[in-house]
């Protein structure tokens, strides 16, 4: 455990003015999560005590293993593969009630959430909603350029992908736009390396063979990204590492290349302009828009900024956890907005409220001013898949690359994936894929008919 | 083979009324193929012959597993588990050229046909483009009531289910439409009984434990069905069997029931009215629309009466196969839609276009007005599954129920899916659900929210 250090920090105290709830299976404590992703997965998960009576609320029936994402877009797994239906995942902790349901304004004050079909109220509040896709105040790009935050987002850049391969084909020799098969990527953070390269092994291994008019290894596959190096958070060996392999596998990389402008199947650079029936925007993130209701500081992609213990400045039984926080945590690091983060964050509030209960029965009912531990990032170390057998991953100072890196990434990505049943199937889909150069999800799914046009 | 049989019955001679196209590489004939089920790949199989160009149209790029899609709606498998990409399925064969493009009319005088996109001219077309959900000239109904033809049907009718049990969940103790928990399968043939049964098993075995305010099993499914049996392509022991173990399950069965209406939420019959949030339409198909302009003629369903050779009368050089086709075959069977038929016709078709070139070649380029070969329907049996461990089989006079045609059942069918990827997954998905009772694509996919409204 490495969160509980460096208390000196932590500012909030025990939440309750007056007499604190009691801890009973009587009246148990009501515990209100919002999100079923990996924070607030975390957070049912640690307490799993029939003393909480938890409420998890998600728009979405089921939780999504995003990391993988990219791989449904272009056409690996399908979306049942990594997805797992909430219900599912809690059906054993019996002090939980999932709904389905969507989050519209929570009311710190009045201590009330308030979604699309009804009002809440909670002892404790956990806001983990996650992110979505950031366009840096263009939202009008949203139209032509795909984020991939979602099931729909990977089956919409999908059905563009495939789609724009099916519609060349069938205009063959014929005269046609040269953006039919072009693909743009904006974006060299892992999630725009990811879908680039398998963007580039879609068009180069896998389709090749299936076409008679048109040769699928012709596509250009481009990934743009405005600072001067790919995986900023690694280091710029691996960054260069990663550039020559995404070269190699066909993938045009453009590095200082700020985007000025997106529109219908264009991307406007500063010195040119870029067409593609198919963008992907994997350029940034912001906060669920929900943030900028609560009248508590947000950075300015609209992150709550939270206080050490992760609660809410002024509402100590409010918090936030996962990819909707803003910190910098007690050893000065940026907390970043993975997966590891968030179950850390996930852990560390369920800590918190455990903790604020040991507190109150030692303390007979009367609160007391203890103050809170504060959450410490423990930096599991970061990787990126790149391609076929090449990946780079760096973790505690060391480096690693190429095959080695790739098996790491594969393992790893098995184990987070929840559910038995997901992790067998997306294994064999894995192991077909590779041994074969074939994906196996390439159905055009979720429109009657193929968009030609986004 | 057992198609060749009684040609005195087949009146269509050699299609080409002057010289017929040279089978040669350098001029191959050229083969339209529209529709890629089960007959028109069965064609392009046949026909592997570089002397043949054939180009095949299907407005989805998939080849789908219809007698699994009720699976797929009921949450047991992915979409891409029973589809699988044309293209992918037909790469090897190097004189198929595969289309992404709707049809959208045949002119079988003046030997084009007319798509989307384009119009294309043949020396033989076959016409393999299926059936559609058919509401017995209620049009109006199908608003109301699902089909079960597409993966589009499938994956509404999941949505369907699931945010029924979602907004019942949510609304726990509160006063609600007692339709919420009501689904209704209108039609007591194999799609019905596979419908009715998978949805009862889904409430009864998979959903209880996974909801804390309701009691899925308590939800009502409904089999109505208008004739006085179900499975009438059975025995009415089979049939009588089937009934009472969908009884068993919580299916309650209704005979000699006709559908009078159907309106939102509601299925009005002669005596009273039923409600309920889901309503699948399994009663009936009707041939693709675009029979209706083919001057050619069709039967009440819309199906094309087709020649003994399964040619359409007056165009020689013109078939239909598959469940488009109406036909009493030479031994008097009324040849039934289903997959070993469609399969049937579509080698039997490539025979006969194989033989219009060897007398062609014979006759050194002289048409000769030789009878083709009549299409004979081998029953290879009928087999429908009714709930886990539960099937009904019969074949050559034989009949099967309980576990035996259950194994039989799972057998066929994974024999019959295309694609080792697929059988795999299909495999394990059946093992997984019949050891855990669990579902592995319990995901509410392709609308950003739950439906709640039909």
């Amino acid at each position: 455990m490495t969160e509980n250090t460096d208390e000196k920090l932590a500012a909030p105290t025990y939440p309750f003015a007056t007499l604190p709830p009691e801890p009973t299976l009587a009246k148990p404590v009501r515990v209100l999560v919002l999100g079923g992703g990996f924070a607030g997965l975390e957070v049912c998960h640690q307490l799993d005590d029939p003393r909480y009576a938890i409420t998890l609320i998600d728009r979405q029936n089921h939780h999504l293993f995003q990391p993988l994402l990219y791989q449904v877009a272009t056409a690996g797994l399908a979306g049942t593969d990594i997805a797992q239906p909430l219900r599912s995942i809690l059906s054993e902790q019996k002090n939980v009630t999932v709904l389905l349901d969507d989050v519209q304004q929570c009311d710190l004050d009045a201590g009330q959430v308030r979604t699309k079909h009804q009002t809440l109220g909670y002892d404790y509040l956990i806001i983990a909603l996650g992110a979505v896709t950031g366009y840096f105040g263009h939202d009008e790009w949203a139209r032509h350029a795909t984020g991939l935050k979602s099931l729909n987002d990977a089956l919409m850049i999908r059905r563009q992908v495939l789609g724009s391969f099916e519609e060349a084909e069938r205009l063959g020799s014929e005269p046609h736009d040269e953006a039919l098969l072009s693909m743009i990527v904006i974006g060299g953070g892992p999630t725009g390396v990811e879908m680039a390269g398998s963007l580039a092994e879609l068009s180069r291994q896998v389709l090749p063979g299936n076409f008679r008019r048109i040769n699928p290894a012709e596509a250009k596959v481009y990934l743009i990204e405005a600072g001067p190096r790919l995986l900023p958070a690694f280091s710029p060996e691996l960054s260069e590492y990663t550039r020559q392999r995404l070269e190699n596998m066909g993938v045009t990389v453009l590095l200082n290349t700020p985007v000025q402008a997106v529109e219908a199947h264009t991307v406007k650079l500063t010195d040119r302009t870029l067409r593609a029936r198919t963008i992907v925007w994997a350029a940034g993130v912001r906060a669920n828009p929900l943030t900028s209701t609560l009248k508590v500081p947000t950075d300015r992609a609209g992150r709550i900024a939270v206080a050490p213990d992760l609660s809410l400045p002024g509402y100590a039984n409010v918090f936030a956890a996962g990819d909707i926080v803003s910190l910098k945590d007690p050893k000065g690091v940026v907390v970043p907005g993975v997966a590891p983060a968030a179950m850390q964050m996930g852990r560390h509030i369920a800590g918190v409220i455990k903790k604020d209960f040991t507190l109150a029965v030692k303390a007979r009912g009367l609160p007391a001013p203890v103050p809170r531990a504060a959450y410490t990032y423990f930096d599991k170390g970061n990787m990126a898949t790149i391609g076929r057998s090449a990946a780079v991953a760096s973790a505690h100072g060391l480096s690693f690359r190429g095959f080695i890196a790739w098996l790491m990434w594969l393992v790893v990505h098995l184990l987070f994936l929840v559910g038995f049943r997901n992790r067998v199937i997306v294994l064999w889909q894995w192991m077909y894929s590779y041994f074969t150069y074939r994906r196996g999800a390439r159905v055009i799914i979720g429109a009657e008919r193929p968009q030609t046009e986004a």
